[in-house]
């Protein structure tokens, strides 16, 4: 299994107000601000069905997450005891792949979606899109 | 952007009963089996802090994915239109990250993890596990 590896190619950038890590809320929830998931044109096709005011599901690649960590102390809390990265939503992951739950707020020429709220930095690439499952197992 | 490119390394592999794509089920809460998410032991510090009925959300490689496809029918009825790919939880998409919720039902020697319910094929490459968050804004 050593040999596997996979290449993720980003279908889009955040655009953000967030400018530095410090300024990120921990949790989308925690007070993060709009955001627009700028698409790149060429995975356009791939949004038809969206619709503002539809909950999705964002992927996103935290690229200064740190891959090497595999435990960390949950909110970077000096006082909090090392927990293993898999019990917690922390950056610091051996693959960064941030999940959200954000709502579409508004869209605009095809490929530009303003949601809310979006915890990351600007600039950083987003993988992809899903629609929110409305049975109880998503819940 | 079309120069940006991410390496994923798998954390693991799924073993399950399911050996065929035509057994899958299209969710896990259509009657998926119970599976064994298999850690590397490379990265078995990382389950610190998981415990047995915890609910977490497992993120996997659907290797089986055809990555060019923008538009799909939904669950694959001839019938339905074509739809955007980031409007559906098709594994065909450009990304093919799947995202699943499931319940540890047991954990065996550190490293190896029984959960349910589980859709994907025996094989399939773990990317990363993460808690659910108990707030509003996860549900």
């Amino acid at each position: 299994m050593a040999d596997m590896q996979y290449l993720l190619r980003p279908i889009g950038l955040v655009e953000s107000p967030l400018k530095s890590k410090d300024a990120c809320p921990k949790q989308g929830y925690e007070g993060a601000p709009d955001a627009w998931l700028v698409i790149d044109p060429a995975f356009a096709d791939g949004l038809d069905g969206l619709a503002e005011k539809d909950e999705v599901l964002v992927l996103t690649w935290l690229d200064q997450g740190r891959r090497n960590l595999l435990k960390v102390r949950p909110r970077g809390e000096m006082s909090s005891p090392l927990r293993g990265v898999f019990s917690t939503r922390s950056p610091d992951r051996p693959n960064p792949i941030g999940l959200h739950r954000v709502v579409i707020k508004e869209i605009q020429s095809r490929s530009r979606l303003k949601v809310y709220p979006l915890e990351v930095l600007d600039g950083t690439p987003i993988l992809d899109i899903k629609p929110v499952l409305s049975s109880v197992a998503e819940k």
